[in-house]
């Protein structure tokens, strides 16, 4: 995402592309009523899409902090498979 | 987050998951308007691990799905990086 949409993300700014990334939220929450797979894998692939550009534009490493919070091992109960009990 | 969470993700259901990821959009919103960056990674972290659970429930491969749209390429113009005009 970075190679491909670095050039164009900061100019639209953190706030503008997070709205984007709530649009996305929105229409794979629409998809998931549908029984339309094809749509469905549309609308993940697009909301990750968002998601990585935002990280991009707020200068997170985005594999790297879900590595580090989730890295084979639940973060509450340090576990895997998680055995949190609430 | 298939192996830690799976044993509990469909006892949730989509709905609930689907709510859940949307909370979590919502508390990253929060985290960019501050200047905790470790909060910051938290929040993608959270972001990233329940799409990944609501992929899972949904019975979507979300690498796949994102990996079919945006495999090195714009989906739209074909390019990398994207040259769309919009």
């Amino acid at each position: 995402m970075h190679k491909l949409y670095f050039h164009r993300d900061p100019k639209r700014g953190v706030e503008e592309t997070y709205n984007w990334l709530v649009d996305e939220v929105k229409e794979l929450g629409e998809a998931l009523r549908m029984l339309d797979n094809k749509a469905l894998e549309n609308e993940f692939a697009d909301v990750i899409a968002w998601l990585a550009s935002l990280a991009n534009v707020a200068n997170v490493d985005l594999e790297k902090a879900a590595l580090n919070k989730y890295d084979s091992r639940c973060p509450k109960c340090k576990r895997s498979p998680c055995q949190c009990t609430f």
